[in-house]
């Protein structure tokens, strides 16, 4: 039944949070990087200074990278990206990679690549984003969103498809369809043909099971468009550099305090908050944490090389 | 005597390792960076990413960075300049700030300021370096020279000027010179005058003492030009990428092996050199110390966010 066993498996879907100190780094927290480790490929999202690194540090590689999303052109989230492609050529990296950013990013990209001469030993296509759906996969897309920040910059959201319901093999016996490979068929949603009658995989398999979805907010200000963007979202990673007490920073530097991110996490509905992005000035970020959790009941603080699972919402206990 | 003292008073050097790894970082190894803290500033030679992390770790501050000097064009010598820079708009630096590279340094830094659009809050002059005296101070000179190395790439010598020889008050006293500020003005070099005679320094004071000389190679093979260049350094800090068995990688990449470093400093009568920018591949480099220590009596490995106190030659023990 291994063809059953795959089509039923489950794929694991882990936050590895690499960078989480807004602006300045210190000496708990490099600067801005996202990895999000599906199956076995890895979205990264930001690149900030130092990002290379803390991925040597926990030993995830960097042939996994798949695609990667800028959010915006501060330093801070993307000046990690060079590096992190030179390290790739000098491993002789030749699988292609995607790398997505607001407009600029192939201009960036070009210019330095002619100052700095690192061959590329793999081909890169990169893509300016403007919103709605930018990449779709077999199993999942990710759409980017204009976020409010003080530069062009954008929150961007995975999406899983729903999953096929739970297979029930005693329906299927009783339909007459023999176990092996039409099982399997069934299992992926296909109709399958026994003498003249065709066998419908509603007939065989539970209700469809939802994906998750995950979303990042980069540097923003909260907004209505980004509580819709992550409605019922699984987990929001949301920026928030700035506490309560500091709410006209935060407005000022077009970022989001802990409360208002636990508030744009309550309105769109989402299962977990993962505060980051925190300003240096707090070493120790448990009073954000207290703060949101006023707001909204499930609230974490990143905290570097953390990794966060995250289950399918029919397997959270 | 506060005047005499001020002017016997030694001005401290200290060698801060911030990063030394080659191209690819390592979880104990930074990319290349050292910081030469003279009395109250700070040169920094080569910026690879991380740098402005590894300053914040060891908590030497950034407002004391004067001069900047880049060896060469690689992405692990340079990319962590930019988000320095950006830091130390962040934190408000008014104080001017000399930035010194290769041909491309003035395009480089002005197209990355355009994409990342950081304000700086501070002048900075940026210069094209060919070689021969860059940078001429009050106590010492910055010398670059062309290196070997796979790109455009100079090496940098900083050159203390003697000081002036112990001054002898038992001298001054019997030549009729009077306690006080007189004796100082003798002891920074000047004549006096007292009644009708001139007092010459010379008739007060020991012979000169050698300021220090300190070389920094960056990447490159060993060259007849940086032997001549670091002739009688104190110290010379070398590209230490392979150890003698991978002496074709040497070549080939346009490094250096711990054996020729050490040849180089033999040839050059270096009192101290400091093996630096170490392949990825070594995790523990005594071997290469104990490589190196067959052809020079004073070799030692850099590690990151070690400090080496410089003395004056007439103080070495």
């Amino acid at each position: 039944m291994s063809d059953l066993k795959e089509a039923n498996d489950l794929v694991q879907l882990r936050l590895i949070f690499l960078g989480t100190s807004s602006s300045i780094p210190t000496p708990g927290r490099s600067l801005t990087s996202l990895a999000l480790m599906r199956g076995k490929e890895i979205l990264l999202f930001d690149v900030g200074e130092g990002t290379q690194r803390q991925m040597i540090k926990i030993g995830i590689g960097f042939g996994r990278i798949t695609n990667i999303f800028i959010t915006h052109f501060h330093g801070d989230h993307i000046l990690g990206l060079l590096g992190l492609l030179q390290t790739m050529s000098l491993l002789n990296r030749d699988r292609p990679l995607n790398i997505y950013g607001p407009r600029g990013i192939i201009g960036f990209l070009r210019n330095n690549m002619r100052y700095l001469k690192f061959g590329l030993t793999f081909q890169i296509s990169v893509h300016e984003v403007k919103g709605g759906v930018i990449m779709k996969e077999k199993d999942y897309v990710v759409e980017a969103c204009p976020s409010e920040h003080s530069v062009r910059s954008y929150s961007y959201l995975l999406k899983e498809f729903d999953r096929q319901g739970v297979f029930y093999p005693e329906k299927a016996s009783k339909l007459g369809v023999p176990k092996g490979k039409l099982w399997s068929t069934l299992q992926r949603g296909e109709n399958v043909t026994i003498g003249d009658k065709i066998i419908n995989p509603d007939q065989v398999l539970g209700k469809k099971r939802p994906g998750r979805k995950i979303g990042i907010s980069g540097d923003t200000r909260p907004s209505p468009l980004l509580s819709k963007l992550f409605s019922n979202a699984d987990v929001i990673v949301f920026d928030s550099t700035y506490g309560e007490e500091y709410l006209d920073k935060a407005k000022e530097n077009m970022h989001s305090t802990c409360v208002e991110a636990a508030q744009l996490a309550k309105d769109a509905e989402a299962k977990l908050l993962v505060l980051t992005h925190f300003s240096a000035r707090y070493s120790d970020v448990s009073k954000l944490v207290f703060q949101a959790l006023k707001i909204h009941p499930n609230v974490v603080a990143a905290s570097d090389l953390e990794v966060i699972e995250v289950p399918y919402p029919d397997e959270r206990v």
